[in-house]
């Protein structure tokens, strides 16, 4: 009889949003508590709103609600990686050898404010704005927030509340301060932190570089990309250490010191950016870290779910997509559960299915560091992109990179992806390294069978090796 | 000029008491401020006292400040794991093959009252107790204590603080709440808690047990191990499920239920328990859990060492002689750096060569509940774990199994123990299971030749394709 529970979601940004909607869809009382004001009543000048990756297991979700038409006008489809190496030259490499792959570029606040309409159309959904929560009382099952307008603090209780306030927050500190339960928990950092900046349009509005790519300026020890915004800017962030290095965040302290950075590495995305030195000042550098914990719930009180419960590095462009498919995990464990199991016992399955993936894509993206920062510039790693290209373009039923396993194949588990693709690299790669592979232009289609086949077989091997070794080992 | 550094510490316990001494014996201004009473003053009744296993990495922090032949007399060998069945039935299985190598069981309250003893002989280092560390300024280099005698707030302030706190470290979670700089950290708490327990001697004060042994009763699911003690006793340990299986903590309510427990899985041992039941309801049920975190020290004002940097569970025997080796290691940095380098550059050293040593053994600890547990029953594990004895006393110079690299090879840092370890485990498992190599009692020599060369090799290809497919990748 969960039909009739009261439900309440803290924080509405695009998992929240999402989740008041399906929440709602389902039949829920829901009540959202959001700290910021309405983002739909804000004037956020759409050049410079940050922008996203946002691919299959998205579209699942999108699905889910019946937004997958409308959700289409605000993407920018991104076919491939644009390389840009230090002289200005580029290389086009394709996200996938399958034409119908490719990820896109879409603003969070137009997704945003789309899910919050939508929601807020069900009679069912109401959205509490300027709410500030400051703690989870996770016992008793009552939220503490201060309310901005009338400077207050209120108290608000529900049969269950779901944590969806990002990755600070305020349910999860609750938990780890609590101290109630045995509350694993860790955040890491890189050593790196990130900038945003931007390339806009130029004078009659058009995209000053190619536009259905995301562009790389990958430098082994940091990183530039750029993905395109629908008014004909680019987003563009600066991925570099806070303190190594010869140039690093906390030494680039002057407009000569930046523009001679770039010089020397952007060359070609500086010629873009006239205004980067102010820019470069103005906008702030923030941390890049991952949040695991468990557990997610308390009884059948309170849930984690998004980067409240699992936030990750952007690296693999699967954070949103990661937090969406958290609703579609758990409506899968609605369907299977609602009618005769408990909240706690809901909670439970849920967090049962669904860490292993989150916990997968959360190192999935790490490595996606390493590999966007350096691999692309190293020639082992650019045959076997190139080879994997080719697999997928010529047998694409029975090949997908590693990259395809995770964003194109939103029915294949972040976890799965996570195994098969890295004995598949790992295969690729030594198969490579020891000759047992040598690419050439030449190659026809009965080459890459032969090809296919010993890195199917290598593949298999490392699996089973891998599980040879891991005999009851259930942990680590 | 360190030399005239006042050096603070924080916990008197093995690590900061054994810090303190050898700081001493270096010529620092050492104080020391411990939270409890004087161990050495205070009762502690020596059969309940808690043992804890010492071995090499520790011995060789013994070497350093001398204490190598006083430590002896403090110490039981443990040349083995006795498993026992639940039938009751043992078998020996060695630590290894070099009948040299073998664990001791020592009291952890004797060997720090040791350590406080030759610390406080030295003119240069001062010992105050009761003195509970609340918090530590860590821009400004001071302590805060609450001194229980006097009832009232103690400020500090030194040179350098050095944390050795132990698991709940204040000074780490100052680092934490302060928000001062990016503090990675990370408790992961396993699902299983434990509970200590007591086999008494016999009238005549003898053991009820084989002595020079680590008694295991690996049940799967849960565990029972025994560490005798020098008056005759054992220190019995149970390791159990909090919520999960047919007997939990959180079931296990009642003596008929602790009574009916034990009859079934662990008869033998509860022969020797005649008052397991009160004795299970006084004692506390603690939990299992492992720290890691990041950056360990502040500038050159403050640091973190032992458990209070890195506390690991206690499955490889390696907790103190990691907080041992951790001195050793500061030792030979102040060596090499102490005459030019600020504290500064000398913390730094000291963390980056040291991080990635505590990590691994965190590692290995978690793989190894999982063996002791379980791995001791099944076949391929026996026989494995039969082979490497063999391996390792017909060819002590060419083989050490991971046991024997992390436990007795002082000089092979745990990160490469872990690597070769982890390799080698993986080559034998899978000779094993694929046939490769078969044993049988009437191995000779020249059989066992053939099969560590076979071993040998597996595990090269296995640690140059580990290497291959991590390229470049710097972190993860």
């Amino acid at each position: 009889m969960h039909k009739n529970s009261k439900v309440q979601i803290i924080g509405a940004g695009l998992c929240g949003a999402l989740l008041a909607l399906r929440l709602g869809q389902r039949g829920y009382q829901v009540s959202v508590y959001e700290k910021r004001p309405d983002l739909r009543t804000v004037d956020i000048s759409a050049g410079r709103s940050i922008n996203l990756a946002f691919s299959d297991r998205g579209i699942k979700a999108m699905k889910l609600v019946g937004l997958q038409d409308k959700v289409v006008s605000l993407c920018i489809p991104m076919n491939g990686r644009m390389l840009h190496d230090t002289e200005g030259n580029t290389v086009f490499a394709p996200y996938s050898g399958r034409s119908h792959e490719y990820i896109n570029s879409i603003s969070r606040g137009q997704l945003n404010a789309l899910l919050l309409t939508e929601a807020e159309a069900l009679d069912n959904v109401q959205l509490y704005f300027n709410h500030k929560c400051t703690s989870v009382d996770f016992e008793n099952g009552k939220s503490h927030f201060y309310q901005y307008e009338h400077k207050k603090e209120v108290i608000v209780a529900s049969d269950i509340i779901i944590g969806t306030d990002g990755a600070g927050s305020a349910m999860r500190k609750s938990y780890y301060l609590g101290k109630k339960f045995l509350f694993s928990f860790s955040q890491d950092y890189l050593s790196h932190g990130y900038k945003e900046l931007s390339i806009l349009p130029n004078e009659n509005g058009a995209f000053k570089a190619f536009k259905n790519a995301l562009h790389i300026w990958g430098r082994d020890d940091f990183m530039l990309i750029a993905l395109p915004n629908l008014d004909g800017s680019f987003t563009v962030t600066l991925f570099l250490s806070y303190d190594e290095g010869e140039y690093n965040f906390n030494n680039l302290t002057t407009p000569e010191k930046v523009l001679s950075f770039f010089e020397k590495y952007f060359k070609d995305a500086l010629a873009l950016m006239p205004h980067l030195p102010e820019e470069f000042f103005k906008n702030p550098t923030s941390p890049l870290g991952t949040v695991k914990c468990s557990p997610w719930h308390y009884k059948g009180k309170t849930l984690l779910m998004g980067d409240a419960a699992h936030a990750i590095v952007p690296f693999y462009g699967q954070g949103m997509n990661a937090s969406f498919e958290d609703v579609v995990e758990f409506d899968k464990v609605l369907d299977e559960s609602e009618e005769h199991a408990t909240w706690e016992e809901i909670f439970t399955r849920y967090e049962k299915s669904r860490k292993k993936d989150t916990d997968a894509i959360a190192d999935l993206a790490v490595d996606n560091f390493h590999e966007m920062k350096g691999h692309v510039n190293q020639p082992i790693f650019r045959e076997k992109r190139t080879l994997e290209t080719a697999l997928e373009k010529h047998f694409p039923e029975a090949y997908s990179s590693k990259y395809s396993l995770v964003t194109f194949n939103e029915n294949i588990s972040y976890a799965e992806a996570l195994e098969r693709g890295r004995a598949q690299d790992k295969a690729l790669l030594n198969l490579i390294a020891d000759k047992d592979i040598v690419t050439n232009e030449h190659m026809d289609v009965a080459d890459l069978k032969v090809i296919l086949k010993k890195v199917q077989q290598a593949t298999e091997e490392i699996l089973i090796e891998d599980r040879v070794s891991k005999l009851g080992r259930k942990e680590v």
